[in-house]
């Protein structure tokens, strides 16, 4: 593959997607975009821009969606000061299905404009860091979903673009063995969902992050 | 229906739109959406406001997403400044099933954005004025888009919200004619993609917005 988006967060699965893209893909021109969208742990952005540094990426751009802050008011505890994030062990069965940590389709909205970025550049995909973990509890991490949209965007005239999730079937820890491989520095990715100055540990991401490294006895380089 | 959002250009199918949920579907709640995506012709934004206010709506919201202008360079008359506005009578036929005022993704990118605006505040529909007419050059005006969408946001596992568009079969005469018995003030709506001090009367949207008020015998009130 020429090139292609890649949508980078900055955290640890979209930096593994990155390097697996440029390196195992050998997709040689990378366009990597990455979104403000007022969530508490911005710090991600400043690992986003370091990974696509490290990967020479041609162009790695940063939208400014704060606005749906505002326009989320009360629905997320990613995005909303007055909703604290849980950890994960305080979220019942129930609640991980759709969790607190939801943020309405926000996953829709980023895809929506790395697919936008990608027709404006001439790129027919984009790659999506959705992995087999996340679906628990989100419905546009799943790989129905990444289909279905692709029915949608099929309907374009004349530049389709594709969405591809490689890890959709994979694991957080499978994700982290790959990327351990491709010598991914997972000291500048980012997970905690509190965004404080170091990782709180017991949110529902950090939990995640945590028992991956475990699973594969390594250590994270944050800790 | 309780409450809805409506998605509101400022234009003449949009204002329309706002009127008939309120009037026709008896709407109570109405939440109008509108965007500044570095449009040349952003003074459609003044007009929406204007409609909302009229219409008595819940909240009016303007996001702001210009870097979109950015994100999309060279990609699309309506955002690039080096692109011209060409007049309908430019272009050809092969160009009519994808001009280049088409805007990459854009329709996919607000309806994402209000229905995740929806959900936040509790409305199960997302109103849209696709129409008829505008199907023959963007295939996110088709109704094959919406309901493919909607297959997309079927998928959410708790407030699932339904894009709905009651004018996709309808042409753009039909909306107007269901408008004047409305009583629209189309003096206060925006067509010309140009955006000058007042419409250019032979781009795209300006033609088509004389046929319609001449397959009517109506005068429009901008002219």
């Amino acid at each position: 593959m020429k090139n292609a988006v890649v949508l980078l967060s900055g955290g640890m699965d979209s930096a593994s997607l990155l390097h697996y893209v440029k390196v195992k893909l050998r997709v040689r021109t990378i366009f990597a975009l990455s979104f403000n969208y007022g969530q508490k742990h911005s710090c991600e952005l400043a690992m986003a821009k370091w990974q696509a540094k490290g990967a020479g990426v041609r162009e790695h751009r940063v939208a400014d969606i704060r606005f749906l802050k505002q326009l989320l008011a009360g629905a997320s505890a990613l995005t909303d000061n007055s909703i604290p994030i849980p950890d994960l062990s305080d979220l019942s069965p129930a609640e991980r299905s759709q969790p607190v940590t939801y943020v309405p389709h926000r996953n829709l909205i980023l895809l929506s404009m790395a697919a936008a970025y990608a027709e404006a550049k001439g790129c027919t995909s984009v790659f999506y860091g959705a992995h087999a973990q996340d679906a628990y509890g989100y419905w546009d991490c799943t790989r129905k979903f990444v289909d279905d949209l692709n029915r949608v965007l099929a309907n374009n005239r004349r530049n389709r673009v594709v969405i591809r999730a490689p890890f959709s079937g994979i694991s957080k820890a499978g994700i982290l063995k790959i990327g351990t491989r491709l010598g991914v520095d997972y000291g500048h990715t980012w997970s905690c969902y509190r965004g404080g100055r170091s990782p709180c540990g017991s949110c529902p991401t950090c939990s995640e992050r945590a028992t991956a490294f475990r699973q594969l006895r390594l250590t994270d380089p944050l800790r």
